[in-house]
């Protein structure tokens, strides 16, 4: 028996193909890597963005617009919880609520994120293995010209405005890989980035003791999506950040980051242009439609990535 | 200088007097010592439905027609929590959920029940002392002709529907009066027992250790409104209760239940004809509408019982 497709994301783009992946995928053909390094505390709950955006996304109740949150959701509780708490400036909705509420209760039982995570996604019928990077707490820290700051504050309230100078993970030094991460880095088939932001979402997965030089040293086929299209990120700040740390800002730049970890670096066709220059950063470029507007370029994209690596 | 009036208090009823009571009385001459033993864990959150009641009642954001939760609520999060635990039976709505949230964040950071309360109630702008009865937990078992029931099993989840045959209270051996309801006892000028449910709402915060014997020889003036009403509780399970406990349902039955703790026992216009039977009883009667449709009423039935006990 071969070996699953262990795919590493963040927030909404690594959801948008994880959707697309659990259609051309059986649930045991495919472990979905899930960032946990933007997990923060927010009223005691315990909420992990990027977990609940995937999540979410494959139980079909994802709001379209905004990527992140449960769809037609009030925040009557976030509301009254401005009584409590000076100008709550992070937006959880009533529905999504829940599900911290969940979490933390259950975390709080003793059970691991891992386990949590698992019996989240069962309760909204999610059969795919949606796993967090980690079930030990690392938290990314942005540094910036303004100091250093948590991750949520740089991402949610400062908008993402300072300008980035590195990035630091809290507790790596405790932090494992999760037992589901672990096992996949030595049975996966194949590993997929998905096209997350290389800083914010991959780099602290990439953190974690060990896994750096185990995907480094991965005898499968290694393949990427590149979070660039055009010179630009299709949401969030990626181009920024890859112009203020010093990297060309386009799906080169982007693959620079990636160099050493990946063999294939998937280009969106507006970047057919770069297949060059990816050869010569020692990866084999391929070309496909990339971005991802409706549910059937999901699909079309998955299928794509798990023809490249035979899947 | 005199001391505060003490008030004992449930829900609904307790919350309609108090109301009153903070309009005739300056924060410095009200102690509202709120029953506990209702209070439950749900979700991992530490709610506190008389507590609750009262505060929301006091901040003018209670639900005028349930008497419970806030006003104009929603309840999305419940719903939500649905797919992650079987048929959520208690009714949270969603700017509820973050005073259970808030209470549930500052009781893990080492806060008593009493501070919790104190920053809540002032958060949502009361000045009055609202004070649970207890720091410490207790919980009221309704023994049933169907067994032992928690509290909120055999309110809510059974709509009191099973026989009651008596009452415990888990936690008494831990358990003291919370600070201030402890200094209220020594130093207050009289006692006010609110219509609440005698049972459910008054018992639990006289069976804490040495409160039933402190107010028995309590110096000052003891006073308590009967809730029940032309031989009916206005709202609850009172008058069931009384029946099932083997006392007559009426004003007078429950004034059999105070005998020795209460020297003046307020009936409604309606129970005139029972002044006579409460003298027996070693009280005396006194006769005032005690019904509380409007605002009006609360406040007119607030100083009628502030001037029986020259406050």
């Amino acid at each position: 028996m071969r070996g699953p497709l262990l795919a590493l994301a963040g927030g909404v783009g690594g959801a948008k193909l994880a959707l697309g992946l659990c259609h051309v995928l059986l649930p045991e053909e495919l472990v979905m890597v899930v960032n946990t390094g933007d997990d923060e505390e927010f009223y005691g709950l315990h909420v992990s963005p990027d977990l609940d955006t995937v999540m979410y996304t494959l139980a079909g109740l994802a709001n379209p617009e905004t990527g992140w949150g449960v769809r037609d959701d009030t925040f009557n509780a976030l509301e009254m919880m401005g009584h409590y708490e000076p100008s709550p400036w992070f937006k959880l909705g009533d529905r999504d609520m829940a599900t911290h509420i969940r979490r933390t209760q259950l975390l709080g039982r003793g059970k691991t994120l891992s386990q949590v995570t698992h019996l989240l996604c069962s309760s909204l019928g999610i059969k795919h293995n949606v796993v967090p990077m980690s079930d030990h707490r690392v938290r990314t820290i942005v540094e910036t010209d303004e100091g250093k700051l948590p991750f949520q504050e740089y991402f949610v309230r400062r908008r993402c405005e300072p300008r980035v100078v590195g990035l630091g993970f809290d507790g790596l030094d405790k932090a494992r890989p999760s037992p589901e991460f672990d096992a996949a880095l030595g049975q996966a088939t194949a590993i997929l980035f998905c096209p997350s932001n290389p800083f914010l979402s991959i780099a602290p997965i990439l953190a974690l003791p060990g896994v750096r030089e185990r995907i480094a040293g991965f005898p499968g086929t290694r393949v990427a999506v590149s979070p660039i299209v055009g010179g630009q990120a299709l949401r969030g700040p990626a181009a920024k950040i890859l112009e203020e740390l010093g990297y060309q800002v386009s799906a080169l730049g982007a693959a620079g980051v990636y160099r050493g970890l990946c063999d294939i670096w998937v280009l969106d066709e507006a970047d057919r242009s770069l297949a060059e220059g990816v050869s010569a950063l020692g990866m084999r470029p391929a070309v496909t439609r990339t971005v991802m507007a409706t549910d059937e370029d999901k699909v079309a994209l998955a299928r794509y990535l798990c023809d490249l690596v035979s899947l």
